[in-house]
């Protein structure tokens, strides 16, 4: 060793002694830091001391000071990741849709289904019956099933209200599912996310979405951002600029539910308004890629809905790469499209639907779904200075997380520095 | 009521009372007992009595006789089902091909990934280099997945040893899991999947197989059927016709991997041998179905390997509905092309891959499937005589088990009468 180096490592050990009063140390953990874009970042044999509930140091056991106090957790060799985030959920309704996929596979048409009740209005008639109790009993059934796999950050819209107190009603379900549960739940507002059953003029709706049930939901400090579905079923590009101006004006950030079935420019008009990211994208022109390149916005990627629906046409994954967007993967949990509550079969899913590459998915559920929520700069990594939110996998590589599906190899969650250990 | 009707329960209560020593009683159950062909057979509010591990009585709450002896187990309206049954599966393996998934995914080639050590042959090598103990190690924890999802039976392959003391070793180890975890596992020995290292004449292995290994393995009493993989890549028609005169004559039952990539004409090969499944089936021919049919053989339809290599040309499920051949679902769990360790996700995929309705997928799953292992008398279904094998699910219809996926809503499993509940 160079008379520098040993040098180097003793001054560092002396700086490093003098803050090492760690709460908590992890030794004899498998990294991937994800600290890097695109990369797993890998530290083999390392440790990660917590202190505070946020993350104070990081590295190899050989970097590892001699002296520091505080609990020693052992890893025995397992891998510790960044808690993953789902970037997209509908995680709060009530009512259930199974027997609409059943008439569906019976060779019923829509048209049907919703003629005998069926549909999204189906979903918006029983969240809005649903007491708030209820509301919370359902969804933490679901809830529950994503923390099981490592989840630590969920986000939940809204949209199965569409009329001011029943979209307030799921917000406050979802805000009460981060007090009682070890997650951080990030709100969005969807009242645009279909016409509701007592409305017939979309701008009208449009209206009270802006000039209501904005500042009110605003006001209660129940949404984190704000959300829309553009689509020539759901709501035009001059009605998402109305809602996005009133969201603005409100402060709140912006996301968009864009060229899921047709291109109707919605990502290029999100990326305007620096859209935190753009969602779907199976039909997104090169164009809209390269106007979220230069916003920064996001490419929020659906595999369960994709899967579903029995899409084939794919969101444009190299497109993504050769623009440099981030590319992240959600769950898009909901009762109609994408029945789902795993995020790990998200990732197998981005991977063989979408042809990413085990990397980027694992990247596309932890750095870049926290850019798609805004929240880079606290979660989605393991770096000093974030939360400690962290899981604890028994695979022999990262990539195995891609690779197996119906799988779960969780065997701890660290929440806010916090271990729970998993007793599936 | 009828005095007739009326007199006939009177009777039925006096019979009844004379044997209901049940050990246990659930009560307050929903039962989709599986006791009809293509049927969920639903009784609301119903009841299994429980006698020596065996199904002893099944019905309404209403129709219970008021005395009984033994302890009441209280469902809560909860749902009870058959067990379920996972017919196709290479669960005992050593080694891991994530690896060979991310090369693939990073566009390398088949060729390249053989090259480089990957394929089959990989899992061969480690397979045959583990240790008994290790291969059941490894192979425990992929079992724990299926049994938390309410598997009671299991089938497992041999095959990734090829030669006798390997394939022996598999074949032990699958022994092994039946008798350290509460479920029931049928071994299928599977010499002739790929063609060993060692050998370059696929004649000659054949006949390795059938004049040392099947002899061995039948004195050890290891196998309880025989399986071949029929293919233009693996062994012809010539060939499994060998395999299968050693395998009569060794009284072992016949099961075979058929027309996944080709039509060989395998499935009907093995209908003339009265198989009791043939399995994959994307390219049976019509003739093929109607030979099925006539044999009573079951179509094991493999969704999990669909998906994972991404195939077009789904199994023709209409041909089996207009033939009459009963369908199966099984995971084919295996680690290079479904590397899944869900039964309940394959009964999700067998509906949005394959359009095979909720009903026929958990039909799939229990009596269909216990009719491809040849135990059909004993397990599959809930019916008085029949192994109490249940598994008990919190939802409002067992057509969630279809529509939800990547979501486990079992709250319990009852093997052989005994009772675990899941801590998940």
């Amino acid at each position: 060793m160079s008379p520098l180096l040993l040098s180097f490592i003793l001054e560092k050990h002396v700086t490093n002694n003098q803050k090492h009063d760690w709460d908590t140390l992890w030794v004899n953990a498998n990294l991937a830091t994800m600290a890097r874009a695109g990369s797993y970042e890998i530290i083999k044999n390392g440790a990660v001391g917590i202190k505070g509930g946020k993350i104070s140091w990081v590295g190899a056991m050989d970097a590892l000071p001699e002296t520091h106090t505080g609990e020693v957790r052992d890893a025995k060799h397992a891998w510790l990741t960044p808690g993953l985030i789902d970037c997209h959920t509908h995680l709060v309704y009530a009512g259930n849709r199974a027997e609409e996929f059943a008439l569906r596979l019976q060779g019923k048409s829509y048209a049907e289904i919703a003629k005998s009740g069926g549909g999204i209005l189906s979903t918006v008639r029983a969240t809005r019956a649903a007491t708030e109790e209820e509301l919370l009993a359902l969804s933490e059934k679901r809830l529950r099933s994503f923390l099981n796999e490592g989840v630590t950050t969920i986000e939940i819209k809204s949209g199965y209200g569409l009329d001011t107190a029943s979209e307030m009603k799921m917000l406050r379900v979802a805000r009460k599912l981060q007090e009682l549960h070890p997650v951080t739940v990030r709100t969005t507002f969807l009242g645009a996310h279909t016409m509701p059953p007592e409305f017939s003029d979309k701008d009208a709706y449009i209206d009270m979405i802006c000039n209501e049930m904005l500042p009110t939901i605003t006001k209660a400090k129940l949404a984190d951002a704000v959300d829309g579905f553009c689509e020539s079923i759901a709501f035009s590009p001059a009605q998402i600029t109305k809602l996005f101006d009133a969201a603005k004006k409100h402060g709140l950030a912006i996301k968009l539910h864009a060229e899921q079935l047709t291109d109707q420019g919605g990502a290029a008009l999100a990326s305007k308004y620096n859209a935190l990211s753009a969602d779907h994208l199976e039909y997104i022109s090169e164009a809209g890629v390269k106007a979220m390149a230069k916003s920064g916005t996001v490419a929020v990627l659906l595999p369960g809905a994709f899967y579903t629906l029995r899409e084939t046409r794919k969101p444009p994954v190299q497109l993504f790469r050769t623009h440099n967007v981030a590319m992240a993967i959600a769950s898009d949990s909901n009762p109609g499209t994408s029945p789902v509550c795993s995020l790990l079969l998200m990732i197998n899913m981005g991977c063989v639907l979408f042809g990413m590459t085990p990397e980027e998915a694992l990247c596309a559920v932890t750095r870049n779904a926290a850019k798609a929520l805004g929240i880079d700069d606290t979660v989605g990594t393991l770096e000093v200075g974030k939360v400690a939110d962290m899981a604890l996998w028994d695979i022999a590589h990262p990539v195995d997380l891609a690779y197996n599906f119906g799988y779960n190899p969780c065997i701890g969650v660290i929440n806010r520095g916090k271990f729970r250990t998993m007793k599936a």
